[in-house]
This record gives C-alpha cells, sequence and structure tokens, in this order.
C-alpha cells in the first residue's frame, strides 16, 4: 500500500509547526487566516486526510449513522425499509455521513449491538425503524443519552405536543382517508378494509382514517363499519383469504381499501376468482408492483423521512449531532404526509383449471 | 453517557501494570498463563472493551465491510441487490463482521470513496455489486492491493483458470437454460426469449443459455433464434412492448423465457391483452412478485453468494483477510447454480376499456 501524507509532511510542506497544522484542523478559529491558507494549501497539494480513526478517537465522532437490517420480509412491500434505507444513505451522503449497518435476533440483541457500536465509537446516532409498543430499545436510548431518532411514532399513547424521542412518521390515517375518499369519489358506497391485525400504531391509524372517512361521507355506523373490516397478518395469502371473505358478505363491499400492497395483490386476485375482476382495490406503499400492475396506491414520501430524521439529529445542514429540546416552535418530530397515486385499475384472472405453466387455456382461443 | 472502564481500570482490578494489559490485548503469547487468566478476569468483571477506533489505529482492522448501495431501481427485480445485501449482512455478523454502506456517482465516485475508506482504516476490505467490462473500480483496487472480491464475473473475457481476482457469480447459462427446458418439458416448441440490451457477461450468459437449449432440443438455427429474442431495458414496459411484437409474429413463439421477473409481468399482461393468456412465460430472480403472481421463475441463490464472498475474502471461518492466490485446488472464484422455481401459471388480463378504478365492469356481470 502506498504511504500515506502525514501531519508532519503537511507541516513540512507548509513551512509550520506540527501543532499548528493540528490547530487548522481541529480548532481552526485560533490559526491566523494567511497560515490557514498556508495549511490548506500543503494538505491540497499532498492529498492529506486526518486519519479517519485517529480522529474517531480525539472526536469520539465517526460521521456514521447505524441501522439495523430488519429481517428480509416476503411481501411485496417488505422492501419499504430498503427503500428508506437507500433514501437514507443518498441523504447522508449528502451530509458527508455513511450508514453502518448490522443485525440483531430481537430487540434484546439489538440492545447488545446498541452497546458494542457506543462503546466502539463506530457511530454518532441510531436511526430506529419498525418501533413497536413500549420498546425497550429506546428506553435504552434515551437511558444511555444516546442520540437517536425513529421511523415511526413511539407509541399510541405518545403525546405529540411532548414526545418521548425524536421520531418521523407518515400519517397512516391520512393515507388511508385518501385512499377511501378516492374510493368514494369514484363512486363507492360500501369502502371494505382489509388491515394488519397486530397492535401498531400503524394498523389504528390506518384503519381510523378508513373508518372515519366512510363514516363521514357514507354515514356507515361503527357496527356497520366492523363488518366491512378485516385484520390480517401482511401477505397476499392473506389478502386473498380477507377480499373473499368480505366479497361473500351478503351486503358486500364495492371497494376495498389495504393496509399494504401485498394485501391489495391478494384482493386483485380474489375479486378475480369470485367473478368481481372490475371492485376497485386500492393499495398501500405504492410498490413497483402496484405501478406494474395498475393499481392505485398510498406513496410514503421517503426520500423526505430521511432527510427530516437527519435533520432532527444534525440540524438543517451539519453533520455534527445538535441537542435539541422540543418547543412548539421547533418540535422533535415531523409527522409527513402521504399521497395517493391513482392508477387505471388492472384485472387479475387466474385459470379457471390450474395446470402447469404449458397447460393455459390459449389453445381454446 | 456512563464512563467506560479503561485499561487502567483493567490494571488496577487485575493488580498488573498497564503494559501487561496492553500485551495481553495485543500480544497474548508473551504474557505468562496467570497473568492472562487474572487480566482476562478483570476485563470481564469490568466489561472492558478496547476502544475499537483505538484497536482500528493499531491493527488497521476495523471489521467492517464496504458496500456501495447501488442506487434504487423500480424496476420489481430491482430488490435482488437489496435481498443480497440483506444475506451479506446478516452472513458477515456471523463472522462478527458489520456493512458499511456508502453511495457514489459513477466508477470514479466510487474509487474516491472506496479511497477515503481506505485511508481512514473504515473498511477491511470491499464486496462490489453490478461489475462492468473493464472496471475501473477492480482495477483501482488491484492496483492499490485492497482487498476486494465481486458479486459478478470480471468480464467475458476473464479466463475461469486464472482469474483476475476473486468473483462469485451465479451461472446465468445454467438459469435460462433451465428456465428454456422447463417450456419445452412443458410442450413449448418455439420458446421466445426477452433479455437485456446491455453488453453485461449477464446479458450474453442468460441469452446463451435459451439459444443452447432451444438449438439442442428444438433443433432451432441461430437465424430462427434471433427472430425469437428480444433485447431490451429491464422493466415491465418493455417487457410489453418486446412481448407484443414476438407474438406478432406470423410464426409467434409459444412460450416466452425473461431475464428478469418485470420483464416477465410485462410479457404476461402483453399476452392478456393479445388474447394468448395461457401463454407460459418463465422469469428470473424469482422475487416475491413471481410468488405472488404465480409464474415460474429462476432462483440465485444468494445466501450462497453472500457465504461464498465472505469465504474467499476471510477463509472459511476467520474474519481477518486470508491473501488467497488462485490454484486449480482452491479457485479464486465460486460460479453457482440457480434453480428454477416451477409455478402454476397465472393470467393477467387488462380492463378492454380503462377506466377509473371504479369504472370497473363488475356492475356488468
Amino acid at each position: 500500500m502506498q504511504q500515506l501524507p502525514t501531519v508532519e509532511d503537511v507541516a513540512r510542506v507548509a513551512g509550520v509547526s506540527r501543532q499548528t497544522v493540528s490547530n487548522a484542523l481541529n480548532s481552526p478559529h485560533i490559526v491566523k487566516p494567511e497560515t490557514m491558507t498556508r495549511v490548506k494549501a500543503a494538505i491540497a497539494e499532498l492529498g492529506y486526510r486526518p486519519h479517519a480513526s485517529a480522529r474517531r478517537l480525539r472526536t469520539r465522532k465517526s460521521s456514521t449513522i447505524g441501522v439495523r437490517l430488519d429481517p428480509m420480509t416476503n411481501g411485496i412491500s417488505g422492501s419499504l425499509l430498503d427503500r428508506f434505507l437507500h433514501a437514507l444513505t443518498e441523504q447522508a451522503a449528502e451530509r458527508d455521513l455513511r450508514i453502518m449497518l448490522f443485525t440483531a435476533q430481537g430487540p434484546e440483541g439489538e440492545i447488545e449491538e446498541f452497546r458494542r457500536l457506543r462503546d466502539g465509537a463506530d457511530v454518532d446516532a441510531f436511526v430506529l425503524t419498525s418501533t413497536m409498543h413500549e420498546d425497550p430499545r429506546t428506553a435504552w436510548l434515551r437511558d444511555h443519552e444516546f442520540p437517536f431518532v425513529t421511523f415511526g411514532r413511539p407509541s399510541a399513547a405518545d403525546d405529540l405536543g411532548d414526545p418521548i424521542h425524536p421520531w418521523v412518521d407518515v400519517d397512516g390515517f391520512s393515507g388511508a382517508e385518501q385512499a377511501t375518499r378516492h374510493a368514494i369519489d369514484g363512486g363507492a358506497r360500501r369502502v371494505g378494509y382489509i388491515g394488519f391485525d397486530d397492535d401498531t400504531t400503524t394498523a389504528r391509524e390506518r384503519r381510523a382514517g378508513w373508518a372515519a372517512e366512510s363514516a363521514a361521507r357514507l354515514g356507515l355506523g361503527s357496527a356497520e363499519l366492523d363488518t366491512l373490516a378485516r385484520a390480517v397478518v401482511d401477505g397476499v395469502p392473506q389478502g386473498i383469504a380477507a377480499a373473499s371473505a368480505l366479497l361473500d358478505l351478503p351486503n358486500a363491499p364495492d371497494a376495498l381499501v389495504c393496509a399494504s400492497d401485498s394485501l391489495a395483490l391478494g384482493a386483485l386476485m380474489a375479486a378475480a376468482t369470485l367473478g368481481r375482476p372490475g371492485i376497485p382495490v386500492v393499495g398501500y406503499d405504492n410498490t413497483p408492483v402496484a405501478a406494474a400492475i395498475g393499481f392505485s396506491s398510498v406513496d410514503q414520501p421517503l426520500d423526505l423521512v430521511a432527510a427530516s430524521a437527519l435533520e432532527l439529529l444534525f440540524g438543517d445542514s451539519g453533520s455534527s449531532i445538535v441537542a435539541r429540546k422540543h418547543s412548539a416552535a421547533d418540535p422533535l418530530y415531523r409527522l409527513l404526509t402521504p399521497t395517493l397515486v391513482a392508477r387505471t385499475s388492472t384485472q387479475l384472472t387466474h385459470m379457471e383449471e390450474p395446470g402447469s405453466p404449458v397447460a393455459g387455456n390459449h389453445n381454446e382461443r
């Protein structure tokens, strides 16, 4: 490996002392402008870079953000966090920050990684995803006063007026409300809902948005709304099952709003199988699949989520952690509004008699 | 933040000198066994961890692998590299290694990041994806003797008998060959091919696999094969266009093998629009979309790709770079074989008259 220029080399070329170079690097404000110019010229000439590890040791600053990579999901919405990771990595690069990925088994394993990365000064802050109710990870980070921000609200109980930690979230109530409004504006009078069966803010907010819009525009009561809603695990097969159950109701829905594109794809397949291929279905997360197949879906502004998370940690333009206190003027959270991407619907039709890929019925046409 | 235990604390508790603790950490072979035992006990009691940055500075070892995060693609196959990143992060964790993500504009920008990460001792090695012909990145890493491995062959010109650098790849020839065989075994007699129009090993190998199987099993000549093949940019719309052109041929194909699930989804949509909804289509990468919609697809063993890449860098079980020389007994590359995942086909049917999501024709049923 080629020999790298050292502080001594810079001092020699600039004709100043090693200490002056060190001051220029670490305390520029105490260095005379003309001296600063000479040092900068020498640094440029030599292509000198302060050794990152030495700098980290000196400043305990790594210019790195720790992110736990969630286990791969097979749902077609599983890529949402991957898309967020892309957005975060690109936004971080603009601040000269990098992303350190790690994996962990469960919250306790993740906390152990927090400890190791903190002890090693490997990261300056963490960005957490997939937050949960009474999250032990955020509790640990708060207790140890380590900077972090979450993509997702701390919990339904969190008081927006005084958040317990910085967070960025996308308003699921608004997203489901927009999806439901889109269906109603198109003529639907009984909008069914297929959501998540877990006890998360995401699950609650999205259902509430659908319910509020249905109640306001269609005058449906909570009992009737309950018959039109299903709560399931995210996935295409679950979407097929839930949509089939709803469409088999005596007073079946004439449109379906789903909490994910996986559920929406399942709903489209179920509608086709039940001879209702034209029933409008609205998905969530606006995955490439929604674009490819052509159904409407709610889009989360992931670039803005990433930018907001970094802004909460580092301020408007910096790459150094800024200690912030919540205030009405400068809140410690960002609640972003999603947008509905409306598309012309596509029908999916299952073969009546599944066969091998070449047993298709095109010969019968 | 709580104060972390120091080397001095360990020395005090163990009743040895600071230098002895340092020796125990860095040169255990020169430390008496009973002293080693005392130091280890003190380290365990205090929960002491050598400062990672200090360790990096001393050893220039970061236990970190650098990976450039490619720009987000919108194709539904775009997630392949994300799935590889998941596999790599999980496999690396088992070796107590972490992944450092960065972004860069173009090869030159990526090389600049290589330089910074190397100078900062931020990473021990790089794993490169999306390799290109005459890749300037691998040339730079070779010139600077920095450890790396690529997911993807160096180039079509590379001699497997003496690879210019360590690489892992999945045999695209075999993948396309298996896909074509599957269609032919099912009864197809004219298998069309929709591949990539770029000058990459991937594009060449997959087309060659389809061509070889079609020639061997169906006795088609190269001129006839050329009429049955299309080369396009990856994406659903491109798949629709290419499949439409092939299916409009006077002597149209009776099955389609595609180089990606995006192209395959487009082909299914085109077949449906042209009244050929039953025509078998085989995709590539076995994305969640292929599973959800239910078409056959070629699966790349990404966990094995990740494990092989780390094995080439770090040996069978270690987390320290091993310098390896290519030999017939211990080659510097791993060429892995993909597997075809056969599924019962699903038909996609476009609405004859596109309308808004609620202008569907379910009322007509």
